[in-house]
Parts: C-alpha cells; sequence; structure tokens
C-alpha cells in the first residue's frame, strides 16, 4: 500500500538505504546476542557523541527503551512523574506497570506536553511523606515532547538541578530526540549534548527516523548498565541476531545521519507551518504540526491526497519524516493556506 | 568474523536471501504496528498449516514467544511444569517470573530432556492439594528437547491426554520446531501437524532457522488471542515496524521453506553423525549433537578449524544450521571417526 | 494516650467488649489457618446476611480485602475505575499495582467522591479499543465514599446495570459499608443487602467498627474464591491462628452488632452535624464530617479538647466511631454552632 | 475442639496469658497504624536484644516478615538460595514470587535441610555469569531448620563470611528462632545473639511460640528499614491497629517469654526424644521430631489418643510447643519406646 502524500506519522516510513546497507554487511555470522563486534561498539560510539561516558544498549522498541532506563530508577513501591499526555501514560498499554512491577505513574500538567520544574513540584509537593502515599522516584520527560515542543539547554539544566535536589531520576524518552536535536541544532555531537542535558537515561530513537527495528537505551550513569542488561534479557529483548540491530543504529550515527535525517523532516514541518498562520496549536520545533481545521476543511485536503489523523474534533496532526518529499510538504503547506 | 567450520550454533547464523528479499519487499510504507497487510496475513497461513484454526503473533525472541503463551494459561499463583534443562528455566534470565508475575517453575526429570507423563505424574502427584503449595497451571515441553530429541505424534498425544485430564495447559517451545518437524518428516503441513500434536500453544521459531528476528506465537485458542496481542504491546514487544517481522515469517512459510531448511540442517547432523558411532550421547533427531569427547581430542578438532562449544568435562555439542556446507559435516564426521 | 474528644479517626477505636469475647473463646487449640470451626462458619452466615450464595475469607486490613478482591476481576494488562480520590488510588501505598501486578488504576471524577454510570463513562468512553490503551476490567466504588457519602439501593442498581453491559467487573471497598448500611437502615439482611446492592465483591470492614484486625473479602461468584485463598496465602495474609480473626467477624455479626455499632457512630455525627449549618461541605451519611472551617476556628475547638484533622487550608475532618460518647457529639456539634 | 496429647504442631497453641495481658492493655486509642506508643519501642527493644543496631517492624505472617525482608537483598531479575526443603519454596504458596516480583528460588541441598557454605557454593558456582543465567542476590536460611536441627555460632559466621565474600545478602527464617536460640543456650541476649550470628536481617517469629498474630522483621541494616514500611504498606500488611500486634511481640520480649516458652517447648522435646533411641531421623534440636515408625505403631500412638503428622510413608513429626504438659511429652516418649 503507497499513501500518496503522507503525513500520518514517521513511525512507518521505509527503511534509509544506509541501514539497510548496513545490516547486510552484518550477514556474516559473529557472536550471538550482544556478544558481536557491533554491539560491543556501542557504548564508545554513544560516549563520544555525548561526550560523557555512557552505556548504549539496542532494543527493539521505544516502550522497551523507556521501561528498561525507568527500571534503573525507580523501585516497585514508587512512582514515576511524567506529563498526563506522555506517551508511557497514553500508549504504552500499560508497560511501564509491567516492567516497573506496579510502579505508579504520577500525572502532572505543563504546557506544550512540557513540564516545568513548577509542573513538578505542584504535583509532588502535597504528598504526604509518609507510606500510605507513593512517593516520586524519578522524572520522564519526552524530546521532543508529545505536542512537537523541544526543551532547550537552559530548561533541561533546571530540571536536572530540579531532580538532583529532590533525589529523583531525570530519564527522557527520545522517540523524536533526532528531532529535537536538529532543532536545536549544531554539529551532531552540539546537538545531541543540547538536547540530552544532564538526564541520567534517554531512549534514544532511530525507528521513526530511518531505522528498522533498533532504539538505543542510553545510561550515563554505567553503573546500572548492568541491571539494564539482565533485564532486557529478563524481558525477552536480548535478540540473538543482535548484530543487525546494532548495525542499524551504528548507521544511523555514522556521518550524522541520524541528525541529517530529522533535520530534513523538520524541514518539511517549517514549509507545512508556513501556510498554518494562526492555525498552528502548537509551535513547531521538531517534526509534528497540530493545526486547527474544521472537519470539512479536512475532507478538502484528503481530497487532494494528503493522509493525516484528526487530532480531536477541531484539529489535525500532521507528522513529517525523513523521506517526506519537499514538493509534497510545499503543497501541504500551500493547501492549508488555501483553506 | 567469519567462522571456518561452524558449529557452534544456529543462533547466529546468517538470514536467508529469500529472507532479506522478503524484507525489502516490506519497504513499502504500511500501516503500522500489526496493522499492515503481511502481519494480517498470519493468522490464516498458520491456521491453513496446523489445519485448525489458530492466531498467530509475531515477537523478536522465542523468550518472548514462550512468556507469551504460558501467561494464557498460568496465573501469577500457579506453576509452570518443565524440564530441569529446559531453555526456560535455564536460559533465559528469569523471563517466566517476569512474564508470568512470578509463577514458578516446577522441574521436572526426563530422559534427554524430554517428558513423559510419567515424569510429569512423579512431579505434581505429591504436591497437596491447599493454598501452602503452588499448583501447576501448565506443562512447557521442548520441540526438539534441549538435546535435540523429538517428540512423535503418540507422544504428544498421551500428553496432551494427560494435560486434558489435569486441566493442564500444554505449551510447546518451538525453537527448533522445524528440525524436529523434519525429522518426523511428510509435506510442510504434515510435518507442521505432527510435531506440534495437541498442544494448545506454540512458539515456533523462525531465527535459528534463517530469519533475522521473527519467531511466531501461535495460539490455537484464538480466544485467548486478545490477551496476547495486549500483553505484547505491554511488553515492549508490539514492534512499529512490524511489516518487517511479518515479512520473514511469510517468507519462511513460502514454499516450505522452512521445512527444507530444517531439512538441511538435519541431514548435515547426520553426516557428523555417522562418524561418532558410540560417542553419542543422545539420538540425533534433529540438528545438534552431543557427543563424548575428551579435551585432548577436540583439540584436535580445533585445529582442524572446527568451532563448537564444550559440554560440561567429557564432551561437545556441535550444531549443524540451514547453511552448513554439506562439505564441513562431512569433514567433521570424518574426524571425529578418526580420533 | 487517652484522647480527650477524639474525632480524629475511627480507625483507632479500642476493641469492642464482645469481640475481645469471642477471642478469648477462640483460644483453644484448633486446626490452624482457616481450618477451623470458626472460619468455616464465614461462608455461611454471610451468604445468610445478604441473601445469596457467596465466599467469605477474613484478611488484616482493607487493603488486602480490596486487592485480593480485585484480582478476580481484573488481568495484569487492565485498569479499574476508580474516583480519583479513592483510598486505592491516594492512601494505600500502591497496593493495587502490586497485587494486581501493575494493572492501572483509572481516575474518575464524581461528586462526593461517588461514582456514577455517567461518570465513569465520561473517563472510558474515550479510550480508543486498541492495544496501546489499557482498558478497564472494574470499576471500585467506596460505600461509605470517602467522604461520608452513601449509595443508595437505586445507584448502586444503575452501576451494576452499567458494569454487566460493560463487562466490568464491580468491587466495593466497605470499610465503612456498615456506616453506609446503618444510614440506609433496616434489619441487619435488609441492610446489608441495600448497601451492597449487585456488586461481585465486598471488602466488608470490621476494623474501624470495634474489630481489632479482621475485615472480610466477600465474593459473591464463589467460584472465584479459590483462586483468592490461593491469593491470600501467597501475600502472606493466610495467619495461622485464623481463628482469632473469624472471631472477631462472627462476633461483629453476631446480634448484628456490626449495625449495632455503626448506628451509635452515626447518631454521633448526625449530632455533631446539627451544629454545623452551612459549614458543612458534604451530607452527613455515615460517620464522617467535613466541615469548612479556619484556622483560628479550630484552635478555638481544639484549645477546648476537641481532637480532629484538619482537611485542606480551610476546614476540618471529624470522624464518629462506636465508642464514641454523645456527650462528646453534643458537646462538638454546640462548639461549633458556637464559633 | 480440643486435642488430648497435641503434638501437631506449634503454629496452633493458644495466645500466653501474659500476651493476653499487654493486648488489653494497649485497648486505649493511641495512634493509628505504626506511630503508637508500643509500635515505637520496638527497634530500641530489638537493638538492646541483639547489641547491634537494626529496625524492627511487626507483621502478621512469616511468609510476609521473610518476604519483606528478602527484598532489600534481591532484585526482581536475581535469586535467592535456599534448601530444596525450605518453608519459603514449599509451603508458602509462591510469596517469594510475589514480593520479590518473579525472582527465582534457586535450591541447594544440605543436611537436616541446613546449609552450609560448601553446599551454597556447589548451587552457585556452575552457574554462568551472564545474563542467560539468574544470579544469585541472596541466602536464605532457617534457624532452627525445617528438620529442627539450629546453627552455631560458628557455622552462622561461616555463612557470614562466604555472603560477604559473595556479596550475597543472608536472611534468616525465624519461625522457631527461639528454639534455636534456646538450644545454644545463654541469657536472653546471649541466646539471640549466637542465634542470629551475623545475617542481615531476621525474621523473629513469636506466633509459634504464644503469640497470636504478630512476627517481627529485623533489619540490622537500619538504612533499608525505609523500604521495608513502604512495602509493607503496599502489601497490605501495615494494620491500622499495630499497638495490638506491638503488644504481642512487646510482651513475649519481656522478661525473655520468648526464650523461656521455647526452652520449655524444647524440654519437652527431649522428653519424647528419651523414648527414640535409634529411630530419630534428625538430631533434637529443637522443638520438632522426626521419628522412624511404621503405620501400624502410629495407629498404637494415636489410640493413646497423641495426635501428630505422618512424615511420608514410614515416619511422624512430632511438635512441642510452649504449652505441651509435661506429663503429656514423658507420656509420649516412653509410648514410643514401648512400641
Amino acid at each position: 500500500m503507497t499513501l500518496a502524500k503522507p503525513f500520518l506519522s514517521d513511525n512507518a516510513a521505509p527503511v534509509h538505504p544506509y541501514v539497510w546497507e548496513a545490516m547486510r554487511k552484518a550477514d556474516e555470522p559473529d557472536n550471538p546476542y550482544d556478544g558481536d563486534v557491533l554491539s560491543r561498539e556501542l557504548d564508545a560510539r554513544f560516549t563520544a557523541l555525548f561526550g560523557r561516558e555512557c552505556a548504549a544498549l539496542w532494543v527493539a522498541s521505544g516502550t522497551a527503551a523507556n521501561c528498561l532506563a525507568l527500571g534503573t530508577m525507580v523501585q516497585p513501591h514508587g512512582g514515576v512523574v511524567c506529563h498526563r499526555e506522555a506517551h508511557i501514560e497514553v500508549d504504552e498499554g500499560g508497560a511501564p506497570g509491567f516492567f516497573l512491577h506496579g510502579a505508579k505513574l504520577m500525572l502532572a500538567e505543563g504546557e506544550g506536553a512540557k513540564l516545568t520544574h513548577a509542573d513538578i513540584a505542584a504535583l509532588i509537593d502535597p504528598i504526604r511523606d509518609d507510606v500510605h502515599q507513593v512517593q516520586p522516584h524519578a522524572v520522564a520527560i519526552t524530546q521532543a515532547s508529545e505536542y512537537g515542543r523541544s526543551y532547550g539547554p537552559a530548561e533541561l539544566a533546571a530540571l536536572g538541578a530540579f531532580a538532583r535536589k529532590r533525589r529523583l531520576g531525570l530519564h527522557m524518552d527520545g522517540a523524536r530526540f533526532a528531532n529535537a536535536a536538529a532543532f536545536l541544532g549544531g554539529s551532531p555531537e552540539d546537538a545531541a549534548r543540547s538536547a540530552s542535558g544532564p538526564v541520567d537515561s534517554l531512549a534514544f530513537g532511530f525507528i521513526k527516523n530511518g531505522g528498522m527495528g533498533a532504539e538505543a537505551v542510553v545510561l550515563f550513569d554505567p553503573e546500572v548498565a548492568a541491571q539494564v542488561r539482565y533485564r532486557r534479557k529478563r524481558a525477552g529483548h536480548l535478540q540473538c541476531k543482535g548484530r543487525y540491530l546494532a548495525a542499524q543504529i551504528l548507521a544511523m550515527l555514522e556521518g550524522g545521519l541520524w541528525l541529517a535525517n530529522a533535520a530534513h523532516a523538520n524541514a518539511a514541518a517549517q514549509e507545512v507551518a508556513a501556510g498554518c498562520g494562526e492555525r498552528l496549536l502548537h509551535p513547531v520545533e521538531a517534526n509534528e504540526l497540530f493545526v486547527r481545521m474544521a472537519p470539512a476543511e479536512r475532507e478538502v485536503l484528503r481530497a487532494q491526497g494528503f493522509a493525516f489523523y484528526d487530532w480531536g474534533a477541531d484539529s489535525a496532526r500532521f507528522v513529517t519524516a525523513w523521506n517526506t518529499k519537499a514538493a509534497d510538504a510545499q503543497a501541504l503547506g500551500k493547501a492549508i493556506a488555501a483553506l
């Protein structure tokens, strides 16, 4: 099934040619699981990218990446503060409850699906410090957020300081980390560091950005990596032909492909945004647009071959990807402007 | 890293060319998760193969496949009877404890890592029927077993009857199901049916047999498939580009590739077996050989370029795969005979 | 420590003399766990009280009672709808996450901490019927509610019909079930039936009402009792001298002591209410009062020897119990009126 | 039901009069949960008894005590080494799987249901240090053992050294700790210290020894007490009238009642043992006797009014308690001798 002008989601885009090529090169026999040459490169490659020591493990989904990372910070009797509309709360089928053995998601409010330290404090300050109430053990933020908003370095620094003060772990769901990094700009190293700030762990997404089935769990406290390695196996996520996953990630890192792909998607989003004017519900800081649009208007666009999701009764969501054609994005921008 | 004459394991073999081809064909955008055309074919294809209605879901590992299937049969306060040397007990990092929320593995003894109903009864009959002791809810067998032994139809029928009588679910870990089926012989349909008998669920392995990262959970009670679909998501195993997993499985089913690959591996194992004589610890009924062999003898083989694992102090394990070269297998058989 | 005029909570009141007496009578050796004569009477006694077949098991806390009952209705990947201020959400230390193996509490809004079917529908109707979102498996209501409000038979019938239609289990947290029943009135049998309506399970509280350490899990589908018996043991709640718990419960049932004690507490609450006028935040339908009251006013009361909890910045909570002295209640009512 | 000459178990014995008295004295209102005066005394009282700082919490069962303590040492992906016949493996309904979120019990062999460091090493040394195999996190021993055997100070010191070297937690299931302590002898302080050695935690049993429904979880690393407090609540084990549990424990500690009761039971066991001669299957080092005895011989004893359990086909188990009458014990010893 080919979709003419697809803006449904980046999660079904094809695999980038360089990723295919790297997977084919991995087709020689090597040690199983993560004992192969490629998997063993990951720690060093991510350490170089982020400029601080880290461990990095592949897994097949962002859900697994988020939950394995949170498991290093949250005991089963604790809680994770996240935004009320965070993916881990809304769209992961209860995975945090499973991986964290019943720990609780604690839902904060924040503009643009982002959280400030004040948002978090408003939620957790009223919690009595007694055993009858679940205590927060960690905070999870999403970069870019569920509304395509990006955290800048100053925001991340403030969150990091707050988390340290409150003795909370700080995890970043980076399903669209690359798009946030591209929005913040700079070299791959600069962008990666700006966009991650002082988080303790990052689920670094590649699948939406040209990969096939590999995300990276990045742990900036390598001490906890051993736990994650055991729990990845325990969760059935230690694939025996792991070299094909490592190959995907290394291909994405090579030459900054991850950032270039995201920059392409972001640029396409800006093309669309140019036609949206006052219709935009959120600033476009990554590759997603949330656009006020009446049902009849949406029908007009669909009749022109644009595919996208409704977002509630009065809006639409458009997502660009690494393979979005510039012409399609421009056409969409113009079509919206013409409504 | 290329291994000259590799008999270490089938779990690191390369991906079959037809599987690669099918994955490349899946590179058009389609619905994410398991909403794509390929994933939606699976139920019908496995129903046709087994000749009884079933649901089939892809997952990325045999560990996940086994545990998701067992979750349909075993409540958290129950137990699963398996062989003391079963993979779920020995080599899955405690995954059953995780997926089954603390249910217990109950370890039976049986010849060749197989279980008979008498072996199971010997374990469970002494369990007091009271709340102080964990009660068995299911039995898990491995086809082919951890020692490369296959269950025949009569053995499976007897186990099925026993399980029904005792109200136990019956699950089959089929990491090397294809090898057992090839040993039993017949057309793909005949072989699949003979090798699965009346089990309630099957973890049908493809990865060791030419796939990359897709196994099938086959549920012969389609009523329980809904639970597995929810729990697959909850375990982070619902990959968003699921079409690449479905493509692998469909390619393996196409034209009976799964059975042909396994038959090739089994034939290679028989070539090796021909040189082993009295050294064999177990009859060779699939693609694994356990061979009595002194340390010095193993060194002789390794000096000739054969790669394999030690198996305890006095033996070695050799595994053939879909890509084992006939010449290598013959050479190994001769080399062993010449020791 | 003796508190002069205690309205802090009913959960620290002493044990009723008849309960003491029954416990002392249980001091003869008998079978351990729940094999004793007293424990074995419970099913029949509760069946007679409620007029429909049920199983009844003692446990040491309402938290355990609620969670064991919910475990019969909710799979680990499902959810429980409850009020945002329900005790299981706010004050049980995450116990549902533990007992339900990571299932999710889904928080509805409702007046007076009660839920109507419309409140529930407003929460669950927007949930997409797909595996990415946790689906509700049950509803838990509290009788009397966290604000001392009682559900009447018609309300319960409507909730029961809704739950059946949506295939949701319906559980009642009855930590103060007796107070609700006393509010609804009638003989013990009439009151018990009115106050429980068509729920599937009830955590019938005795501890706040004159007991020491025994609540009853009442299961109106006796088929599920076996599961609860196993899980009670598994949770460490099968005490070996269970006869002392059964004795407490039987003493409370004997001659309707449970209802008389609650009626006494409710009457005391009405004495207090008589002095509150417009200050009452909620109608008084059980034994709790939530009263608008400035900090300075609270100090006045405390200076007169009344003990109670602040309830937010501008209110106070008063709770009466089976042993509240009528004179104290009248004095408190007058003191509030005089503020 | 009164049993004429009961040797079935100590777990159904009545409550000691001093315990009753203490519970009655606790009948004044006090703070709920563990905020009462009595509960707050526990840490200091146990610290004085053991001569090293510890935290002590009441719970209602040994199962809960063991599992909460183990939770401080064992992560969900780890394992607990215990004897194959340990109570936590055989008779707790899978509670460790529940409280430890799927962690694994790893079963060692050892004489008399005791474990030496050599027994433990024999089990864990073969475990590969990789993520496919569950790694041990703790060892649990039982004092006195399931066969009524006691560990002496030297044995405990050796186990402690081994555990430290292997970085394993060391927990003691002390359901009959008092009987072991009484066997080792000395003042309450001396006996408690000898019998506990260097363990990290102890489930100190009182229920079998004159209590009603309170055991103590003793944590010799008070840092971990906070976790246990949260998890006790989360498991529904924080009873709201906790003062009645604290009262039981304090009464047992007062004047060394716990040790006197156990010494009485042990003495009765020795009276019985005196008649057993060669029939004894295990040395009698606490209050249990395992006695070789043909079915017909057991019938002879039962006809004389002795109550006890069969222990397999050819033996019987006799248990004495704090209230065993000396005359009954002597009579039993003579009756056995006369067989």
